[in-house]
């Protein structure tokens, strides 16, 4: 696969973006470097002149960019999506450079689309938005000035990611056929209602445990098959006819015990 | 030498700057990354409250600020200057890529004083302030848009200068508790026991199931904890009452479709 069809594999994606004028700079950094997809979850303003002056022609690339209302939308399609971060979460996924991840965003882009998520300029991403993408990159920076503009951080992951999408893969690996967000999101759906009839999630109190599954889940980078595999054995559980055990204080107690948080 | 004292050695040259905004945001995208020194040749304006402005609290850069009648006198003291150019001039230096320069501008400032130069908005460079220097860089980028902002230019190069200053001292990243080889083991047994006993799972026909289940598991990279939940979510599956329900030839024929091999 020529870099150029892998950089068209690559999405940007700008969660709730307050300054329209950091739109447009994302667009040219951008488009220095070859990429063209950037998807907007609810900009505050957009379209704007702020925008398209800023963008220096790269107008194009606003033209083309594509307004949602969830993440979740802007995912659509994606087998692996970046969190870009500047500090850690917890329990959030894995955390690595901004070069390390975008040389897996880049391989990964070999199976299918793939997107790199920035959060708002004044706070990032949130707990929940990071918790839809599989994996956390971070810019080694100043740790006594952290303050990085939006643009300046889409300009560097964006100059890595050109750099590694021309740096050649080693020999022809197998492409896995990695399961897209909507199959993941299907996969943490029947897990949490299988998890819940069978007593060992309670919905009321569900503590860390589904962001822990998330977490493990994204980590996994599971295939098609493999999810497939996993829905199937969450049908067996479920058919299976379980008596019904009602939730007692004691049950809580040991589900506890083999659950640390 | 530490990193710090690396960085310190290391000085950011604008030539000719039109738009004070520019120095402003250099000055942020320098802080960023831990540089501070810089030094400004000929500037149409300085200091200037949009400097300021868009300098985003790096004042600090912008007051240490040294403001000088010619390249020459910025590079005073240097023992290597680098031009960033975004193009090769006539009879100019080697032309390095800009992570390959910085490796060298990072190598040499243990020796001394160093310049990574930067020329106007418009038109870069002129060939007589390139010959000043003795290596050229560029930023590897779309060949048909070469529209790199000034400050998005430094933030690269100010990028790449840190890392290359940092290589060899890993940040301290937290160190997740994984699951050894042993509990790795027994998670497995005992996932295998209870797919056998909810049927999921032939032992006499286990074709591909297992390996793809030890593979998956292996690619999560579990903690400890991780499979202290999962050993429990297993736990209470075994303990509720299952029907027992026998091995028919439909059952075995339904779970054969729900598990692609």
């Amino acid at each position: 696969m020529q870099p150029e069809q892998l950089l068209a594999r690559i999405r940007v994606v700008l969660c709730q973006t307050s300054h329209p004028g950091n739109i447009g700079s994302t667009a040219r950094a951008m488009k220095t470097m070859g990429l063209s997809r950037l998807v907007l979850v609810r900009p505050k303003r957009f379209p704007d002149p702020e925008a398209d002056a800023l963008s220096s022609n790269a107008l194009d690339v606003l033209q083309g960019a594509e307004v949602v209302d969830t993440l979740d939308e802007a995912l659509a399609g994606t087998v692996l999506a970046v969190a870009t971060v500047s500090h850690e979460y917890d329990l959030s996924h894995p955390l690595l450079t901004c070069r390390d991840a975008v040389a897996e965003t880049v391989a990964t882009a070999r199976s299918g689309d793939v997107a790199l998520v920035f959060g708002t300029e004044a706070s990032g991403l949130t707990a929940d938005e990071v918790r839809q993408c599989s994996v956390c990159a971070w810019i080694p920076g100043n740790p006594d000035y952290n303050s990085l503009n939006l643009a300046a951080a889409v300009q560097i992951f964006a100059y890595e990611t050109r750099l590694a999408a021309f740096a050649g893969f080693p020999a022809a690996q197998p492409v896995p056929d990695l399961a897209s967000h909507e199959e993941l999101e299907r996969l943490h759906e029947h897990l949490a209602a299988v998890l819940e009839e069978i007593g060992f999630l309670d919905p009321n109190n569900p503590k860390r445990l589904v962001p822990r599954l998330r977490r493990m889940v994204a980590r996994a980078r599971l295939e098609q098959v493999e999810v497939q595999i996993l829905r199937g054995l969450l049908t067996t559980i479920q058919e299976r006819k379980l008596l019904p055990r009602p939730r007692s204080a004691d049950s809580v107690a040991r589900a506890g015990n083999q659950r640390p948080q």
